[in-house]
């Protein structure tokens, strides 16, 4: 497909539009109403710390800021303006600047119209030549920057003061808003999230770069619907992933998907097999849904570091919840549970219940305490064996303990405790936070308890079931053996492959 | 694989065991310990309306009923005693009894040894001949049942006045308590529940067959280790599958989990690729995970009735969200998400915003309220190209209504909007339920106040993502396909195959 914005291969400094130090919010309003973005109020909320200027010429003041009737009234230069117009106005309010005044914009307006569409869009292309701007959008949510503290959601004051390390490329803004929704409260830290919508100029593959040599960014997550110029996307992969992890989730994978993406940004998907099998050659991370991601990134943040294996020792209460375990682990490419060796066995013995005389791989603590999973911890990570340790912890166990107020004091040692072990020991334990009982009000506040000390503690952790979790662990095992080939491959660089797609 | 209990076809009378009218709790103890199931107890605070007989020579009294030294010393016939003592102490409890005192035996004790296990299950299985009774374990939970008001956990009292259809039957203790405490607060309603352990004497084909035929019992779940006799547990099914569903979880699929099948019941796993087509062919469904089993079994669940087809609407806001839908739903065999009519189409044009051109389904709702959706509903349930609705309701959109009480008071009036809309209109409508942020005391506060909704005005839901509810719809839709083949071949019937493995 050829489009506007194909055929450049521009290299964007992106590092103003990340950490803009003027902002326009044109269309800003006083009133809340159904489906506005109050940009300005939500900045002001983060304590954004350049100059803000609403613009609109409705109003003198918005939000105890004086409000300018358009770009070109601002007395300063504007290195990001925010478009949140009908889209009819979205040309002349740019048309009004004068030339070199604004470096980016966003044009948050969605609903182009089909008829207009092409007319307008090649009109706002024209002026970002003429006026020396780049455009985000049109369709989109735009930029999520916890360093320039910036935010496009009512929320993001809520993470704006956690450094993260997590960049997130979206050509939907929904799925950004989900993604950083479902990933701040859960141990994702965020560091520049961005909402393309149409990729009417600025494309994926510039931000994609610059995210990928921004040494504040140490894993990136991407939803895509077209992949556009795909031998560049590919390459672009190909080299950053040595140096960090990327996770693609590919929307329009189906023949209807495909049909809704046209009708969402407008842009065509191209084949699956292809696409899925360029991914896997430039060891990229494949994820079909948000669940998936933010499972991911959360998992896959530097401060966790990657296994150094893919032998897991699992620690998992109840004889079905072995089976379970087993048969979701052991099914995936490149996982083992291994038996433990003569020695784990024998100190394991004396420390579980006598009816566990035979001493598998994953452990049954049976109904035992926090201390006394400590300790079998601490046994099973000195096995040579095994690399990496996933322990399930319920918030259900707590059902044991009597009254209440105990119960949450319960989970507060124990998911103390497990940080510790977490901490202390010399290989990487992962955390399984379960909650079967559910539509509960103390259960629920039990769980808060213990994942707040998880994320507080900084100690990895997943969500979901055994075959979520087991899902996850192959696709970081993939991840490592493919940095461990490419290191081969370095070592005789004869048999280097050059791919493309 | 040969096994004691193998040769025997009993069609044993289950009535008793599932509505006692006497109990006896043998190894019952005043006092609470890590690991002990105070049965009496549970037993008490369900309201049992049987007679109840706490045995243990150590004490006279347990939880104010008087206690018995011995089964011999209990002055009423048994229908149902309970065996909580150490393995050793089995036997020797059951001895003292006189021949036809009891009915059934649940023997709760796990860890009969490796060294002493056959002799001591050989000397259980003679009694069980001599004395006239019938064993279920060893190594299990026993029985919940609604009607006979018995159970196996502490808070089983909190659904005993509920009256359910749902039959559960587990080899695993753990994955019969995890199935309860996860159904019981989201909208599934239990009728008999038993945990089967070991299978020394009662197997999975007696209870099968006794549920098959119960009249109370609607949908049926099973999870199994080892399936011994597997044509008679094939033929099972056959019968039992055109009159109501029957989900299949099988544990020990993997080389590795087979190995902890041994460890965890003393079974042997069989052939998983002959297992899956045989399942497929008695058409039963099949799932490998605790999640998927709950979301079965609540969505069917005979007062939700089974969707006429599978041509599906979505309503899901947000552009990202509709592809994914389209992805993950037209990618499971058999669904369909069809355009709507002409007629739709031109009612849902005056009802949705003017950017929403190009009509599609899924339907994009927009930034609307809940109003909007159920008129939107209205419309898409009187296409004739529409079988069944699923409506994503995100309890995260609360967050555009200012106010904790404000967005609590909505989340009620919403989900009493949705309940009416659902029980008058005339096609099938789900509920997807999601909250994407999570850890937050407010979010899980409205998703308890909508869910609670949805199930007291029995509303069929769905947790999880798009992906888990498309692998839901898909395998209904396979159900309700297998009834149609089935009727097809009764008009024919010179075509029907008698199937075996």
């Amino acid at each position: 497909m050829t489009s506007p914005g194909i055929s450049r291969t521009r290299k964007a400094d992106l590092t103003r539009l990340f950490q803009p130090e003027t902002i326009a919010h044109v269309g800003a309003s006083p009133r809340p109403a159904v489906g506005r973005f109050s940009f300005t109020k939500y900045l002001l909320t983060m304590n954004y710390p350049g100059r803000l200027y609403p613009v609109n010429p409705k109003y003198e003041e918005v939000h105890g800021l004086r409000c300018y009737p358009s770009l070109a009234d601002i007395p300063d230069d504007v290195d990001l303006a925010i478009l949140a117009v009908p889209s009819l106005q979205c040309a002349s309010a740019l048309r009004e600047a004068p030339q070199g005044k604004v470096k980016f914009v966003i044009i948050h307006t969605s609903g182009f119209g089909e008829i207009r569409k092409a007319e307008l869009e090649k009109e706002l292309l024209e002026l970002a030549q003429a006026k020396g701007f780049r455009i985000i959008g049109p369709n989109c949510m735009g930029i999520y920057s916890q360093e320039g503290r910036v935010g496009f959601w009512q929320d993001h004051w809520e993470i704006v003061n956690k450094p993260g390390s997590v960049g997130f490329i979206s050509q939907s803004g929904g799925h950004a808003v989900n993604l950083l929704m479902g990933g701040m409260d859960t141990g994702i830290f965020f560091n520049k999230v961005i909402s393309l919508g149409n990729q009417l100029d600025l494309t994926i593959h510039e931000v994609l770069e610059y995210m990928g040599k921004d040494p504040a960014i140490g894993v990136i997550g991407i939803y895509v619907e077209d992949v556009r110029d795909g031998n560049r996307f590919l390459g672009l992969l190909k080299d950053i992933v040595p140096g960090k992890p990327v996770v693609v989730w590919k929307g329009g994978t189906s023949a209807v998907g495909k049909e809704a993406v046209l009708s969402h940004t407008g842009s065509l998907a191209g084949d699956e097999a292809v696409f899925s099998a360029a991914m896997r050659q430039a060891g990229a991370l494949l994820v079909d849904n948000s669940d998936h991601m933010v499972r991911l990134l959360r998992l896959l943040q530097p401060q966790f570091g990657l296994p150094a294996g893919s032998r897991l020792a699992i620690f998992s209460p109840g004889g079905g919840n072995t089976v379970s375990a087993c048969d979701l682990f052991s099914s995936q490419p490149g996982l083992s549970l291994p038996p433990f060796g003569a020695e784990t066995r024998e100190k394991l013995k004396t420390l579980l219940p006598e009816e566990n005389v035979d001493i598998r791989n994953p452990v049954d603590p049976g109904a035992t305490g926090a201390v006394r999973i400590d300790q079998l911890m601490r046994v099973v990570s000195q096995d040579p064996q095994i690399d990496a340790i996933l322990v399930l912890i319920g918030v259900d166990y707590l059902s044991n303990i009597k009254g209440e107020e105990s119960r949450a004091l319960a989970a507060e040692m124990i998911s103390d405790l497990i940080a510790t072990t977490v901490k202390q020991v010399k290989k990487p334990i992962t955390v399984l936070l379960q909650q079967v009982r559910q539509n509960h009000e103390d259960f629920d506040r039990y769980r808060r308890i213990m994942l707040s000390k998880f994320i507080e503690k900084r100690i990895p952790w997943i969500d979901g079931s055994f075959k979520d979790a087991a899902q996850i662990y192959a696709q970081v095992a993939q991840y490592r053996n493919h940095l461990a080939r490419l290191r081969q491959r370095e070592s005789f660089p004869d048999g280097r492959e050059k791919g493309s797609f």
